[in-house]
């Protein structure tokens, strides 16, 4: 008995506990995964703006033992585009660090002899550069903001219709995203609409799918439990990274809403004000 | 045993048998409820046409026993302009026999106080004249065809994701209906499309809410069994008519696929090549 206690009175076992949760867990950590829009940028007319004392935070974390990576379901600019325009915000990023839907999906349409009606943004397009489209016999659907008009819309619902099993493949299911005029409809809304038009379950490329978390620890060589995801968005950042047994934390910029912290099914292990907090959170417990 | 026999053999189990099923039940008949669009007319550019031979079958009912009414989920014009379209097709058709979606949903509103926010097509305005618009504090989604934008849905979602308690009124909930040119997307897209984005469940007017059938039902004084519901939505029209108890016989024209004959949940009553046949069939079992 007073062994036990003199391990309380030390702190031994508040310690443990403080390891499991945030932010003790962040001294256990050998890896981070962040989303970008909403976390390091909010996105909007000429590029976007990046959020307050997110561009030193990334320089933080770079500086720190940590492996950094980028899981993003950005869905209207090729990798290279989306790069340069976080390098001119001032984040320090190269495009081998991100990981975005669309070279997952291109790598499963080759494997699959698939050749894709694409209702994606014109900024995307190159991304499908080396894709055979002709005769399409499957409809990819990214974040098409104002392409996703009716004629379109109803133009790849023809094409499901018209294939004896339609096959859909959804970059991100998203529901909405911050940009600085407000809320705007995301990809998911329209994978939704198509679902029931077309009475099919769509394959979802980028967050929260566990492959493309997976594909993101591989590439760093390290198990969930010494990673975290810091995200914007509930379900798909911090839910995702959940299901594959990393730790997810939210971050109230970007599309984070006040009823995020009531959810029904997803709880975040934590919360912090933006990433530059978060980072200050993790950093302090490394010290 | 051999009463029972003689039973057989002279009918009386059969007749039995074929008065609960199609065409054997129309000899029980006292009403008809009959969709509108693909089952009359195949809408389309200057109005649409009339299917070959209803135009022609709409005047035997006209001229048989049976009460007639029509119910549609027809949301793109007001009750006066689309009647007056069909009596230019040649049908014998007048408002009062027409049951839509708007007034419904213009009755629901004002019980309410619902101040509403609509995304529909112009023609459909007039049905809403009455009804206060300022400060919306619901959505209303019609058929609005190319008005589902990209801007004017997000608009829709602003309005819902701006409310404490969201709530969405959807004229229909159909996938996609016939038009010369092809299948095109129907308002229940875009309400799945809203009810994901904003995580609420719409309230549908028209069918197949059993209040739509019911007040058919009401306005001809008559019980269901004696009723039979003529559509080519399987799941709208002939499932919809069948959750009232009403029989519901689908017509293979208008958004008909042959698929729907292996429908894993509907199974209609009877089915017909169309209008003409199926009238046929019901004025010759009563002979």
């Amino acid at each position: 008995m007073s062994v036990a206690f003199t391990r309380m009175r030390t702190g031994f076992d508040s310690s443990a506990m403080a390891d499991a949760s945030w932010p003790g867990c962040a001294r256990s950590l050998k890896g981070v995964i962040l989303d970008l829009c909403g976390v390091l940028y909010d996105s909007g007319e000429g590029g976007g703006s990046a959020i307050s004392g997110s561009v030193e935070a990334l320089k933080k974390l770079k500086a720190s033992d940590l492996q950094l990576r980028f899981c993003t379901n950005e869905s209207q600019a090729a990798r290279e585009a989306f790069v340069a325009k976080l390098q001119r915000l001032g984040f320090d990023i190269t495009v081998p660090e991100v990981f975005s839907p669309a070279p997952a999906a291109v790598a499963a349409l080759k494997e699959r002899g698939l050749r894709p009606h694409l209702l994606v943004y014109d900024g995307l397009l190159p991304e499908f550069d080396g894709v055979d489209k002709a005769d399409p016999n499957c409809v990819v659907i990214g974040d098409a903001a104002e392409k996703f008009s009716y004629q379109n819309l109803n133009e790849a619902f023809r094409v499901l219709t018209g294939l004896e099993k339609p096959v859909l493949f959804s970059l991100g299911q998203g529901r909405y995203y911050k940009e600085m005029d407000g809320l705007n409809l995301d990809v998911g809304v329209y994978m939704k609409a198509l679902e029931y038009a077309c009475d099919v379950k769509a394959e979802v490329f980028g967050k929260p799918s566990p492959l493309f978390f997976q594909s993101a620890l591989s590439d760093m060589g390290l198990q969930p439990q010494e990673v975290l995801m810091i995200g914007d968005d509930l379900v798909n950042d911090v839910g995702g990274a959940q299901r594959c047994g990393i730790k997810g934390v939210q971050v109230r910029t970007g599309k984070y809403r006040p009823s995020d912290e009531r959810h029904p099914t997803v709880t975040a292990d934590g919360t912090a004000d933006d990433l530059a907090q978060a980072v200050d959170m993790i950093l302090g417990q490394r010290r």
